[in-house]
């Protein structure tokens, strides 16, 4: 039932070949300006220790090393093979690697799938010879591979530090950036680097699942165009950031969703908010910049994580206190409002024109002696109200700017940084003016392992990872999943049915099935004629009502003038009857009328809308947010995959900006969140219980300060699958 | 009339003192940890080539300089005085300075009005003590000044590079990490930097005339962290944006606007968003991020502005052509759409597999020759589609990365850039992974004025300001302000008695008066009395009318039951007159109730709001969005200063982010635009021509495919003038 929580308890079989003892290298070559000979560069520059098989049918040996000229020749298997040449001869050569148990392929070549139909049965072709000898696959069309713990470095890059940082990206230069970048922060080494290429084989999951288990890795990172698989990236995404930080950066993020859907959920399918949004929900740290993608992951490798999103200042000046406090609040973060006790502590150390509220300005007080800013760091850390504590300005450079001298009491003061770090549980995140130039006291900070940030955007996108990952860590504690639901037989009939008739449900039948599961519904009859009025009006006593035409054939209710509001007494509901018949027939003389709803005249309330959609890439995903132009023209929403725990559920209604209009604006009453929540878990049950619904909308939902109204619910039904049942039968 | 266009024709007297041929350090020392000492370190080491005069009374000579023990002592006048001693010194010297001819006074000390009330008084006796002598102030409580073309290094900065950049910063820190970043980026210098303090004397727009006359300084810069007066900011900054480009990071984006405020436009006075709105307004370039005012300033400084919004990519690779795609759309740029002949002769010289539709990826061609890049760029610079171009990826490091036999093809590729870049009237923008190691080929650009970045981010920041400013310089040639209004003796005559009677103007006297000036109102009549009903009745003959109480004392209508809408007919009219006398009776007995205002009932369509406000700050500014929630919860709106010209009002509708909605949605028409930036000129010109006035509230006007309805009308008088002319009297 739960597919996101399945777990995969064996080790991943990556291990065999992303951390080989031999590699074949197919192609390698002498002449310097092909691929195969920086392949065997790269090894043996490094001191690669296992066994190199360069092969070649035109050399004997290559870079001092025996050549073979078929992998056929080879003296034993090789656990890896790297292939440098043409698409056309990746499937015979794949054979070839099965038959002498190769384990794992990387494919540089391109041309396969990205290049039309021709490449996409070549790129099949190439996965049957695979999988026929049980070879996996990198790629095809992958930048390439390296593990620098085993001086496995197939790119021979140079200058590139082993570390712990893994990282899968889907652009080699994506890869080349954060060499770069790594080699001039001068602190940062990688683990392991795949591209995953065209995922014809192992897919974004499968590396994922690697890194999560691999012991060099601390961070995983990840550079994704597109998902193949997104509901299984998931299932491992939520395994491994129960224990690593896994760091995301998703290009694509102005792409247009998808058009031609049937529901407004539908027409967000497949786009970067949902992505986000249901990366967010299994504890992936989503960088939105690709810059973000190194500092993020260097931040949550070395430091604690925070229970919270209340950030305690320190600067030695006001303008970048100021600074600060924007790009916090922008950010989603607080600036923690510190205790009378830490003011009073606070006052007694520094100069009385000090800021003693947050954010903190020792304004000149640290000028004669930068140690006191650690003395500020120990004083917020011991404040409950204190999640992280973020030091500005120009600590570090002190004996640059005012004196040499200062330089002792400079590095007196990293070295308290250093032990607070090592004795508090709060994050001490350090943006420094003078990083770039790496001073004395810097330097000792990050040797220590407290990163010092050159830049104040970055320090800040930081603060949030650790304030969102100490968050999501706490509440996945008490993760329960909405209660599954057992299927009910009379809405299984319903469906059932509905395939029957190649239709799907009608607005009462899938209100019915709400009912069925508990979902609170106004009362309504559905008027099979004339005769039944009277009855019914009888039923609902004085209150005003609405008449609706119910029939698989007219969508748009209102356009057939099949919509009557405000209908009061049987005279009434008389005339509009007929008049609903009489119109709905003009609209459309073929179709066949089911009968009019009737049903109470909902309060006025605030409008929000529920969907589901079964996304291609994620499977079944939940929309919420305000109703009218704030999903058409804002698409103001949240995403959820399917099943939400509570907390999701919760983190939702809290996370969509015009979060203030469930509040309660122009004195109107705050809505009843709780049951807003209560409904949202519900329609999670009731997705995950029924297979045969495609799609959900509840639209709109009115919700009051005590309850809610479903006005209208619609519900998609799985015509693909009635038509295979109708074809084994 | 025109406040914003003043022109000042006289050179600014900044130049005396900002640029001194002699300088007195009062409390001059030989003690290194004194600011007295690094100044003359500063000018000493620098070179100076002015007099210094050290005064400090227990000193005859300071760094080999003779010292005086007073001003009074000094052989000759001096342009500038550093005053490095405390607060209270500071009048007594001021006094010593006028009697000495000196020009102007940087006031190092802080303890002025920042402090409290005393310091305030203290801060007035300082500046009544310039006055007295004539003596101009920088500061107090600033971080000083340095201009480094006279080799004046006040601040004693070290590694501080001569250029173009003039910084005016209130926060010293800030100037600190400039200086920095410049030191890193190794090719951006300063000219002058000020740091204005408390702008007691001289302020933001004192200092901005000063570095548009500097011949010295390219691009002017400012951190703000607030103006003190901004309408004359606004006024210098539109003479200087229009030949030099402005550059200015303003702090404080999350400050709540003012609580207590009279309307919906009033709440958002002094706001982040208006005060950006504004400085665009007049031309200035506003940077969200403090580390984007460097980069940004060196891109304006050096490149040619772009036409317009179309940015033509070039990328060797395809992750970096997505991302630079996704930060093009988010900063608002467009990816040009590239013609048929263009496509052409790319396909000419690249490999099949590239892709020839903007973002043009090479896709592996220019892997051996580097310099097909630049040809990429000569060839898109061409096409009339394209306003901007911008270089994306490994240029430069191709060498490094692929084989150091490309070296010379990357030099050739980076000389027909410099060509390119002079040839063109476009700018080239251009971003490479390797900018942070500094090869050869990207020195050689930088050298010849081709700034390359380090950050995607930044570059699309640059590639933004300068088709903001293009699109800017252009539009302005062609800004002609909303015509004068000439005041008319009636509406005078409305504001003289609202004054004298202390109240606003009622609606239909608000209405009165936009209509007199040329603004299509709908029909309305004021009714006194019962008898008045039938012969208005028969005038509005069938149509729906609306009803409301018209009284001084009732601002809230609808509470006191003095609305009604949907009144059909003689009947009800009279029915509805005498609820409304009853219920607004019954709500404030003590209410003088002018009549009921009768009008048709306004059609459907789209509610926009037209506020007007003087602020504080800015002066008259008017205020553009839609109604309801989007003014309220989504502070979506468009701020401009009066008057407006016709761009000014064309960009305010077309820079909300609702302005989907107005274009229609939902089968609705769009909008008459034309018939509402008519409205918003109009309004202009009306505030403009009655300082009464003070505020202007229209909200709802319903914007309709042709034309609008002005719903509701609200005019707020000057009190305060009513009751100086009282007193006058």
């Amino acid at each position: 039932m739960d597919a996101t929580q399945t777990t995969s308890p064996q080790r991943s079989p990556l291990h065999d070949f992303l951390a080989p003892d031999s590699i074949a290298i197919v192609g390698a070559s002498a002449d310097p300006t092909k691929r195969g000979y920086k392949a065997m560069v790269g090894l043996v520059k490094d001191g690669y220790k296992g066994t190199i098989y360069p092969i070649n049918p035109k050399a004997d040996m290559i870079l001092g090393i025996k050549a073979y000229s078929a992998l056929a020749d080879l003296p034993g298997p090789a656990d890896l093979a790297l292939i440098c040449t043409p698409a056309a001869s990746v499937p015979g050569l794949l054979l070839e690697c099965g038959k002498k148990g190769v384990k794992g392929a990387v494919i540089l070549a391109s041309g396969f799938r990205e290049t039309g139909p021709e490449g996409a049965v070549l790129e099949q072709q190439v996965l049957d010879a695979a999988r026929q000898g049980g070879v996996r696959i990198i790629g095809p069309n992958t930048s390439g591979m390296f593990n620098l713990h085993k001086k496995v470095n197939l790119l021979a890059l140079a200058n590139v530090k082993a570390g712990d940082i893994g990282f899968i990206s889907q652009s080699g230069n994506m890869l080349l950036s954060l060499v770069l970048e790594a080699e001039h922060n001068g602190h940062v080494g990688f683990s392991t680097y795949v591209g995953p290429g065209n995922q014809t084989d192992i897919g974004f999951n499968d590396y994922l699942r690697y890194l999560g288990e691999d012991p060099h890795t601390r961070v995983a990172t990840l550079y994704v165009e597109g998902f193949r698989d997104g509901r299984r990236f998931l299932n491992v995404a939520r395994e491994v950031t129960a224990t690593k930080p896994v760091v995301v950066y998703k290009s694509g993020s102005t792409e247009q969703g998808q058009k031609a859907a049937s529901s407004h959920t539908g027409a967000l399918a497949g786009s970067y908010a949902m992505t986000v949004d249901v990366l967010r929900q299994v504890g992936v740290s989503v960088v939105q910049n690709s810059d973000e993608i190194l500092p993020v992951a260097e931040g949550l490798g070395l430091l604690q994580m925070a229970r919270g999103k209340r950030v305690a200042v320190i600067a030695d000046g006001g303008g970048q206190a100021t600074i600060a406090s924007d790009r916090l609040a922008e950010a989603g973060l607080e600036l923690a409002e510190l205790s009378e006790t830490t003011r009073q502590r606070l006052g007694a150390i520094l100069l009385p024109q000090a800021s003693l509220v947050n954010p903190v300005d020792v304004a000149g007080s640290s000028d004669a002696r930068p140690s006191l800013l650690a003395n500020c760091m120990e004083i917020v850390a011991e404040d409950d109200n204190v999640d992280s504590i973020f030091l500005v300005g120009m600590f570090g450079g002190y004996n640059i700017r005012f004196a040499e001298t200062l330089l002792g009491d400079e590095m007196r003061g990293a070295e308290s940084m250093i032990e607070l770090a090592q004795k508090t549980s709060k994050p001490l995140v350090i943006y420094s003016l003078y990083a770039p130039i790496r001073p004395p006291a810097l330097r000792r900070l990050h040797e220590a392992g407290l990163p010092v940030y050159s830049s104040l955007e970055h320090a800040v996108r930081v603060l949030s990872a650790l304030g969102e990952r100490g968050i999501y860590l706490a509440a996945s504690r008490e993760h329960s999943n909405a209660p599954a639901v057992t299927p009910d037989s009379q809405v299984q009939a319903l469906f059932a049915q509905a395939q029957a008739e190649g239709r799907d449900l009608l607005e009462f039948e899938a209100k019915a099935l709400l009912r069925t599961h508990g979902v609170s519904m106004p009362a309504e009859q559905v008027v099979r004629s004339e005769d039944e009025l009277k009855e019914v009006a009888a039923s609902f006593g004085d209150q005003p009502l609405v008449m609706k035409v119910v029939s698989k054939d007219i969508l748009h209710k209102s356009d057939a003038g099949g919509v009557k509001l405000n209908v009061h007494g049987e005279e009434a509901m008389r005339k509009v009857y007929a008049k609903i018949m009489k119109s709905c027939k003009a609209y459309n003389p073929d179709a066949d009328i089911h009968g009019v709803l009737v049903t109470p005249m909902a309060r006025k309330g605030t409008e929000v809308i529920i969907g589901v959609m079964r996304d291609p890439i994620f499977g079944p995903v939940l929309m919420f947010g305000l109703g009218g132009i704030f999903v058409e023209i804002l698409e103001d929403v949240a995403f959820r995959a399917i099943p939400l725990s509570r907390h999701d559920a919760r983190s939702m209604v809290e996370q969509i900006k015009a979060r203030k209009i469930l509040k309660g604006v122009r004195g109107d009453a705050a809505v009843d969140k709780e049951a807003l929540i209560d409904l949202l878990l519900k329609v999670s049950s009731v997705v995950d219980a029924y297979p045969q619904l495609m799609e959900l909308d509840l639209n709109p939902v009115i919700a009051y300060d005590d309850g809610y109204a479903v006005v209208d619910a619609r519900i998609i039904v799985d015509r693909l699958a009635a038509k295979s049942k109708d074809a084994l039968l």
